[in-house]
């Protein structure tokens, strides 16, 4: 078995539970059958197995360096990027005649999934240039969207995303970036941004960084927030590079984890000659951003799935090799000893890790095929389910892959603390997770406060009809009738809840209903992986019940215990949750920061 | 306020919770009295705060390393060390006349706790030779006593246990390094170990090893163990240093945190000219050994405790100072920014922080009252209760530490992922604790299996007491009246839970009723936590409801919401628990790890 992900589970997930081939039947995406789409995945398994994760460790120990003037990184990193730009994977997803193989998001995702698993640092550069050259693609103008994105679909420049700032992290209304205009159409920004990944490295002729600033005189808060292209070179129209632009790279930061994906701060027009391209409209930027934004969330719900399923898949090959103790009912010193996968604790660390981790899997799987749905499907209903989910996307991976990982290490006990086994360092790199792109507490608020409510709470329907199609299909198999029960039981309480606190936000009692929001999205999270753990069991007894061969029973098997281990074990915690938040408890919301 | 620890909390802690000053009624401690307490405290504090803190990170930074012959730290560590053991604090315990001080456990568990969240790795080395120390005055001869304590009192010498073997971990009873007779009435020692934490360093003249092997022909499993003395270099009888012994370093493991101190693999007898010296009697070394692993065990949840503490402290202060964004209900973008500490988010990250940490600290310092009490105070049942408790004492700690630096992470948000904050650093050093001195699963069937049965479960009744008690004191108080209703609620919970089991067991169903004993660690430690937080509740309000003064009001308000947050928001997942446990849920010990 790969140590990257386990085959037969993707497999399963992209053409059973997915129904990855029913896509092919969309006309965007009619080129493609089931050999195309393993072609990719077989392609994307093995630059990551070659590519991608022999350095990961190396990449890790030997971060990048910056001297002053220049940034260094190891030059398996640069090889790593021509790998993944030369077999065409920066825009798999675009059409053909942008040079792209019109890709279903699904298959972009399970392709990406090789990545996240073997080096979730490297992956980082082609990704954001990725999401770059999409909102490039979306909403600049011709003549930008000549200048830079073929580059960058080429692999020549790469791209970041410029939002934070020292002094503004999260609050993005708040930025101070300054962009005046000048007499040629452009404009002169100037501030310094933080965080910036990928802001400065040596492994592409050229960064575009998709910058937001504010034009001078627009209004406070976030409607007056625009967006720029700041090239690092100036870029001449038919992709040829001038002198520096002046953005320059103030410093790195020095992260637990995630070492090998540069963490910068740039100073943008410390000369005031910092030349920036405005895309689209004045005033639209965060909007334009958000398209890349609710990209990144999902693919940071991805890459925390990926190194949990990593780090799983370690622990496991760990504890099936690993000979110690004894059962406890065995008492006799001269038997030989059990290899630790046999003992009661290990298999419980193992259940769960894998319960959360495929689990998170499948849910971004579901991410993408909503995308595909909305975008070459045109079904705006999947758009609307899609940006409720985006929230629990973002956080539940990133909340239960660290614990996934926290599990490995314990599976291996000493070996798993040293740097010499690869699951500390999933550990290390996977605590990003929770933190960018939103931290978790942001997430809580645009569930609760926003997105469960939009469209009329046209979401929230839209997942309960997919949730009872799977109800009606689980209870016509006895093996699933007691799981489907209490399923059932929890849904209700998860249902009430949202109605208490929907009642409490429409009467205008917001801080009582948002106080406690944090448990709400775990709630959440818990209820639709609950969900897509009964939908996995459901569609392996569809796929696997009648087979005769061992493996596909085994596999069966594994899928039926993960799914009654996080509905019997995890799922409940939701009732306690569910009685702090209808009691709207307000603890920590009376707690006084004088008194801690 | 100190970073290292909440002045006032400990003293509170100290004269109130566990009336440190009633134990200078003891004779043993009748020269002491509040102010030697207090002196002894500010010492430490002062030398943690010295020689202690400043280099936390760079020791981090700069490993130890070994070149193949020699292991170098960074000169600072070496520093530290002088400093605590010319303040007498390496045998602060002993008596008088074996140079020490005389110091109640009580009072020694809070000194060491500045040093726990000054710098755990260079605290390491010290903690180490105290109880390597202890073991041999408890049991060696009066020769070996003479021979090497007084040295490694004074710093001259330092202290290891060598337990775990490359392939024998936590299954001791395998263990193979063997002890060979020979003519001169020592040992010739032939094996490795590995793991052995201060197994090699530049700090001391010598280091004294305490091995675990098996003298030929002893009997397999435990009962074979004896326990040797193994100085790096031969010693004479008067404390001078001879040649080299034949024990070697193979190599220094490499560990995400705590890298300060060293980690190692040694090898024993390759020459076969290792001398080791038998401690008391042959196949005894287990029991010895478990001398110094139960103070060990408390040692690791004092670490646990304060590297939580620690990131406690320093994400409160970030909370307290870092403006960022708005009340939910302010639209105003022009409005001030309010600092984070303000966000019910974030006081919700920062309680559970404090509910955590000083729950941990308290539990510790019981644990060391009730050592007191058993060894000065000759209480015979405080040792039984101690014993109970040592399970609970490492493990809560061990696993609601890291959360808590887990926590402090997220309130940093990107600045607690960066090494330029320490918060990251405590997060990677206490991720140690729930593998070390026994891992978590290891603590469980201690726990389960073995402590709670003792003397005929006379270790619950002494607990139950002491529950009671503050039960009875605190169900006067209005202010506690729905905490106590809730918490009796709970330990029905607890009490049916430990009486199903026990029957359980009693009936043979011994792999049923040990299945998911992980579970039930948690909550025993749960309802321990929370009992210490009702007593901590009871005697702030005692201590000082009557108080006009602001801080002290502060401080009992945020003692009481400390408490409501733990009983309210922690305690009640136990409910889940048990209905697992006593329905003997099988989910994880059915599991077959060919389904994985």
């Amino acid at each position: 078995m790969s140590k990257l992900i386990n085959q037969k589970d993707l497999e399963f997930l992209l053409y059973q539970v997915f129904q990855a081939e029913q896509l092919t039947e969309l006309p965007h995406y009619s080129e493609h059958d089931r050999t195309t789409f393993d072609g990719i995945l077989n392609t994307s398994g093995r630059i990551a197995e070659d590519y991608f994760a022999p350095h990961n460790a190396k990449a890790d120990e030997h971060e990048p360096q910056f001297d002053g003037e220049k940034v260094s990184t190891i030059p398996e990193v640069k090889e790593a990027w021509q790998h993944f730009a030369d077999s065409g994977l920066l825009c798999a997803r675009h059409s053909y005649e942008d040079g792209g193989m019109q890709l279903p998001s699904l298959l972009h995702m399970a392709a990406n999934a090789y990545f996240m698993s073997a080096n979730p640092s490297t992956a980082g550069y082609p990704f954001l240039t990725s999401a770059a050259a999409n909102v490039i693609h979306a909403f600049g103008s011709d003549e930008q969207k000549a200048t830079f994105v073929p580059h960058m679909f080429s692999g020549r420049f790469s791209g970041t995303m410029a939002l934070t700032e020292p002094d503004v992290g999260s609050s993005l209304g708040d930025l101070t970036t300054r962009a005046l205009p000048a007499d040629d159409g452009s404009y002169r920004i100037k501030g310094q941004k933080m965080y910036i990944s990928g802001g400065d490295q040596d492994i592409t002729e050229n960064i575009v960084h998709l910058v937001l600033a504010r034009i001078q005189g627009a209004p406070q808060g976030v409607k007056g927030i625009s967006l720029f292209i700041v090239p690092k070179f100036h870029t001449n129209a038919d992709g040829s590079l001038g002198a520096r632009n002046d953005v320059q790279l103030a410093g790195l930061l020095h992260k637990m984890g995630y070492r090998g994906t540069t963490s910068t701060v740039l100073s943008f027009g410390e000369k005031d000659d910092c030349h920036g391209y405005l895309i689209g409209e004045a005033g639209k930027g965060l909007m334009y951003m958000f398209k890349m934004m609710n990209e990144a969330r999902i693919g940071v719900g991805l890459g925390a799935a990926m190194i949990g399923y990593r780090g799983y898949l370690e622990s496991l090959d760990y504890a099936r090799n690993r000979p110690q103790g004894r059962s406890p009912v065995e008492k006799d010193p001269l038997s030989k000893p059990l290899n630790i996968v046999e003992h009661a604790d290990v298999k419980r660390m193992l259940l769960a890790q894998k319960s959360y981790v495929e689990g998170s899997l499948a849910l971004c799987l579901l991410a993408a095929r909503l995308v595909d749905e909305q975008e070459a499907g045109q079904n705006a209903d999947s758009g609307i389910l899609l940006d409720l989910l985006t929230p629990v996307v973002k956080s539940f991976p990133s909340y239960y892959g660290p614990r996934a990982n926290d599990l490995a290490i314990q599976v291996l006990g000493g070996a798993g603390y040293t740097r010499e086994y690869p699951v500390e360092q999933c550990y290390r790199d996977n605590r990003l997770n929770p933190i960018h792109e939103g931290t978790h507490g942001i997430q809580s608020l645009d569930l609760l406060g926003r997105k469960l409510w939009q469209h009329n709470g046209k979401g929230q329907q839209l997942l309960m009809a997919r949730v009872q199609a799977t109800l009606k299909s689980a209870a016509t198999k006895e093996q699933l009738a007691d799981l489907t029960t209490s399923y059932q039981k929890h849904l209700n309480t998860l249902l009430q809840t949202t109605m208490t606190l929907g009642k409490a936000l429409q009467s205008g009692q917001v801080s009582d209903a948002l106080g406690n929001s944090a448990l709400y999205l775990d709630m959440m999270g818990k209820m639709v992986i609950g969900w897509l753990w009964l939908e996995m069991a459901d569609k392996a007894i569809d796929t696997f019940g009648a087979s005769a061969a061992e493996d596909d029973q085994q596999f069966l098997a594994g899928k039926l215990q993960a799914a009654r281990y996080f509905i019997r074990w995890e799922l409940p915690e939701i009732e306690h949750q569910a009685k702090l938040l209808t009691g709207f408890d307000d603890t920590c919301t009376a707690m006084n920061p004088d008194w801690f």
